[in-house]
C-alpha cells in the first residue's frame, strides 16, 4: 500500500482527479487481455505531460515503487499486469496526434493515441502506416511500440520496429531523452529508439514518438485458397515465399478457427475445408498485382488447393480481412478460457510447425486451433480451455511448453509479436541463452537500477529447463 | 606495449602467424580512411573463429587491453583508429559466406566478408541486398554492420539496420551471444541485434550475421536532371518526395563535384550546370517505373531543370552510378586532404541545408563541394584542403562545426551513415543531449565495464559547446 505522503505527492503532481486508489480503479487495472493473471496495483496514475511522467517516475524511483505503463491493456503476454503491485501509469490522457508531416512522410504522436484512429487519420491523407495488430481498434500506439506489435501486413511491410524513427522517453531517474527525429538515417550513438521498441515497459516510459509513413498503395486484390489437407496449405506458404513473391498478407486459418469465425461473421467461409489461406497483394499498379495474384493462384493449385477464389469486390475483401481479425474474439466465445500464443519459425518451416502443433495437441489431449501470419512464420496456436479445470490447464501448459520447444528446434522463437511479458519469461533462456539473458539484464540495470519499471516482466525468477531432448 | 606473457598467450590463441607486433603491421593499422588521425596499436591479431575471438577478448579484458575491431578500415569517422593503443582485431580471416537461404530469403555470413563480393553472390541468385555504401568494393559486411552503413539506395530500401535480423557476437567477458535468426518477427527480449548495429565496435565483436534479402527488382530506369540553379535542384528533391514517389536513388551532385568526377570518369557530365540530380527507379513492372520516371521528369521541369535526360542503356546508367560512387576518391585527387562529412536533415530541408553549407563555406573561406543521398536528407559536404596548413584546417573545423549546428537546427543529425567515431564525438551531445549521452554510457558500461572495446569512440572526453546561437 502507498503511504499517505506518496499519495499526497502523486495528487500534487497529476492533480486530484488523475490519481486513484479506490478499489474499483485498482481492480480495473489488475489484469489485461491475458488470461489467468491478476494482481492488484496500489494505485493508478494518469499523467498529462512528460513533466508529470518525469515527476511520478522520480518519486517512484526514490521510494522503490513499481511502475507499470499501460495503454489499452490489450497485450497477450501479461505485459501490463502489476505483478509486484505499485502504480499502473495509464497513458490515455496523452493521446494527441501531434503532426502528420506530408513532406517528410512522418507522423508524431503521444503514446495514448488509439491505433485505429491513427490509421484513419493517416489514410485520409493518402498515406499508410502498416503495423496493424488485430487489437488495433482498442490498442494504443504506445502499447504497440512497447510490445513491438506486428499484424497482418508484417510479411511485406515489417512491424512496429520498422517504422519508429524517433522517441521521447522518460527514465526512472526523471531524465527526459529524445532520440532520432524525422530522419531516415541517423547513426548518432546507440540506437536507443529500436532498443526501446519492444522493451515492454521495463526500461522507460515513452511520451512521444515519430514514425515513418508510406504512400498508400492504390490497388489491392484479395483471394482465398481452400484446402482439404492442412499440410498442403502450409506447404503453399513456403512455396509462395520461395517463388519470391512477397504478398502484403498471407494468413493461415485452420478448420476449427474457420468454423467459429464463420459462425460469428456469416460470410460464407468454406466449413468443409481443413484450412484456408487468406492472401492479399497491394501496390500501385494493377497489372503487376494481377500478375502476382495469378502466379500465387497457380502455386496454390499446384500444391493441391481444392479451390481458389478471388474476392469479387472491396467489400467482400474487407469482410474476409475483418473475419480473420475477429479470430481471437470469436474463439473466445466458445470456451471460458482462450490462450493464444505466437511461436514463430523461419517461414520455410511453417508446414513442419503446423504438424508439430497438431501432434502436440493430440499428445496432451487439448484443443488447439491454429491461425496466424503464416507468411512471416508467425503462427497463433490458440487453446480453448477452462481455467477452472486445473488438470486440463496443466496439460495445456505442457502442450505450449512443447510448442515453444518445437519452434526453437525449427530455428524459431518463443514470441514473434506478443512479447515475453510474464507469460513467456520462463522460456526466454531457450531462445537467447544464459549469456543473452545476462547481457539483457545488464541493459535493464543500466536503465533502471532500482528495478521499478514493470518488474517481473521479460526476466523470470527461474528459467524453465528444457524437458524435451534436442533431436 | 604488450608484455611478453600477453604476446605469448595471444600467439597461443590464434597461432604464430596470426598475431603481429612488428612495426609494419602496427603502422599499417594505425589509421583508416579518415584523414588526419593516426595512433599506433601495440599489436594486430587475426582471429580465425568465434572461440579465438572469445579467448582474445577475455585475455584483453583481464589485462585492460583496448580492442579495436576492424574490417577494411574504410570508415570515415576515425572508427578503427586505435586511439588508446592496444590490439587491432582484424576480421579478414573470418570472411565466409555461410549460406544464402533462397526459401527464407536470408543470408548468413562471417563479418570479414567483402560487401561487393556478397552483393554479387546474392545477385547471381536473383536476390538483392540493398545497403550499398560507396566503399563497398573494399568494405566488409562486419564493418558495415558496426557503422550501420547506408548508401545510394537508402531512400527506398533503408540501411544496414533494416536488414540485419540475427547476430552472433562476443562480449568482452568472452560470452558468446546469439540473437534473432532467420526470423522476420522476433520479440524475445530486448532487440540486441539492432542495438549492436551501428555500435561502432564499442560493445562487442560480431562473429556471424544473418540478413534479410529481397527479390531482385527486374527493371530499372536511370535519369539525370540538370540545373543552372543549385537551389532549384535541392527544391526538386523535396518536391519529388512530397509527391509521394519514392525513387530507389535520388542523388545530388553540385558543380565542383561534377567537374572532378567528370575529369576522372569521362562520361560526358554537363560541366556548365550548377547541380545535377541522379535519379533511379526500380521495380518489377516496367509500366509503373515508366510512370514514376515520367512524373519525376515533370517535377524536375516544373522546378526549373535546364534539361532532363534518361539513360539510354544499362551501360550508360551503370556509368552514371559508378561516377557518383567515385565522388570521394576523385575529390581526393584534387587536394592533399579531403574531409567528407554526412550531416543529415529531414528530407524536406535539403534546399535549406544546401544554402547553409554554401553560406558557411563562404564565411570561412573554405572549399566545400556537396553531393550525397539527397532523397533521404543525407548530404556529404566535402572539404578539399591541406592538413599541412593548420590555419586553413582550423577554418575547416569551424565550418564543419557550424554545418553540424545547422543540421541540428533544421531537425537533423550530426551523422546519417558514417558513425560518430572519434571525429564527431564532441558533437554527439548536440543531438542526443546530456541525458542521452548518460544513458548511452550506461549501456556501454553494461556491455563493457572495463572500457576495453574501441575506447575513445562515440563518447568524447569533452563535449563541444554550441557556439552559434539557436535561432
Amino acid at each position: 500500500m502507498l503511504d499517505d505522503n506518496i499519495r499526497r505527492e502523486l495528487r500534487g503532481i497529476v492533480g486530484e482527479a488523475h490519481f486513484k486508489d479506490d478499489m474499483e480503479a485498482r481492480v480495473t487495472h489488475s489484469y489485461d487481455a491475458t488470461p489467468m493473471l491478476q494482481t492488484l496495483p496500489d494505485g493508478v496514475v494518469y499523467p498529462g505531460s512528460k513533466e508529470e511522467v518525469a515527476a511520478v517516475l522520480k518519486l517512484a524511483n526514490a521510494n522503490r515503487i513499481p511502475i507499470v505503463g499501460r495503454g489499452a491493456g490489450s497485450n497477450l503476454c501479461g505485459g501490463t499486469v502489476p505483478l509486484e503491485g505499485g502504480l499502473v501509469m495509464v497513458m490515455n490522457r496523452m493521446n494527441r496526434l501531434l503532426e502528420i508531416d506530408t513532406d517528410n512522410l512522418t507522423a508524431t504522436f503521444q503514446p495514448g493515441l488509439n491505433t485505429k484512429e491513427f490509421h484513419l487519420a493517416v489514410e485520409r491523407l493518402g498515406l499508410f502506416y502498416p503495423p496493424d495488430p488485430s487489437s488495433m481498434v482498442i490498442s494504443t500506439l504506445g502499447g504497440n511500440i512497447m510490445e513491438c506489435a506486428g499484424g497482418l501486413r508484417g510479411l511485406k511491410y515489417g512491424t512496429t520496429k520498422d517504422y519508429v524513427i524517433g522517441l521521447e522517453f522518460v527514465l526512472p531517474n526523471g531524465d527526459i531523452v529524445r532520440t532520432g527525429g524525422k530522419l531516415y538515417k541517423d547513426v548518432a550513438g546507440y540506437d536507443l529508439t529500436k532498443l526501446l521498441v519492444g522493451s515492454e515497459g521495463t526500461l522507460a516510459i515513452i511520451t512521444e514518438a515519430t514514425v515513418k509513413l508510406l504512400p498508400a498503395p492504390t490497388h489491392k486484390k484479395t483471394m482465398l485458397a481452400m484446402y482439404r489437407d492442412i499440410e498442403a496449405a502450409a506447404r503453399t506458404v513456403s512455396s509462395i515465399v520461395g517463388s519470391r513473391i512477397i504478398p502484403a498478407t498471407l494468413e493461415f486459418i485452420d478448420n476449427p478457427t474457420l468454423r467459429v469465425v464463420e459462425e460469428f461473421n456469416k460470410i460464407g467461409l468454406p466449413l468443409d475445408m481443413e484450412a484456408v489461406l487468406l492472401i492479399e497483394q497491394d501496390g500501385f499498379d494493377e497489372a503487376s498485382i494481377d500478375a502476382d495474384i495469378e502466379a500465387i493462384r497457380r502455386i496454390c493449385l499446384e500444391e493441391n488447393a481444392a479451390e481458389v477464389k478471388l474476392a469479387g469486390s472491396a467489400e467482400e475483401a474487407e469482410g474476409l480481412m475483418k473475419a480473420r481479425r475477429s479470430a481471437l474474439s470469436t474463439l473466445a466465445r466458445i470456451s471460458p478460457t482462450t490462450i493464444l500464443e505466437d511461436a514463430t519459425v523461419p517461414r520455410s518451416k511453417i508446414a513442419e510447425m503446423v504438424q508439430e502443433i497438431n501432434r502436440i495437441a493430440l499428445k496432451y489431449g487439448v484443443h488447439i486451433c491454429t491461425f496466424g501470419h503464416a507468411g512471416d512464420g508467425n503462427l497463433h496456436p490458440t487453446c480453448t480451455t477452462d481455467a477452472r479445470n486445473p488438470e486440463e490447464i496443466h496439460r495445456v501448459e505442457q502442450a505450449f511448453e512443447e510448442i515453444f520447444e518445437a519452434a526453437i528446434r525449427l530455428g524459431g522463437t518463443i514470441t514473434g509479436e506478443h512479447g515475453v511479458g510474464s507469460v513467456k519469461s520462463p522460456f526466454l533462456e531457450w531462445k537467447v541463452g544464459a549469456e543473452g539473458i545476462a547481457i539483457m539484464k545488464a541493459v535493464k540495470q543500466a536503465f533502471d537500477p532500482n528495478n521499478i519499471m514493470n518488474p517481473g516482466k521479460i526476466f523470470a525468477k527461474e528459467s524453465r529447463k528444457r524437458v524435451v531432448l534436442q533431436r
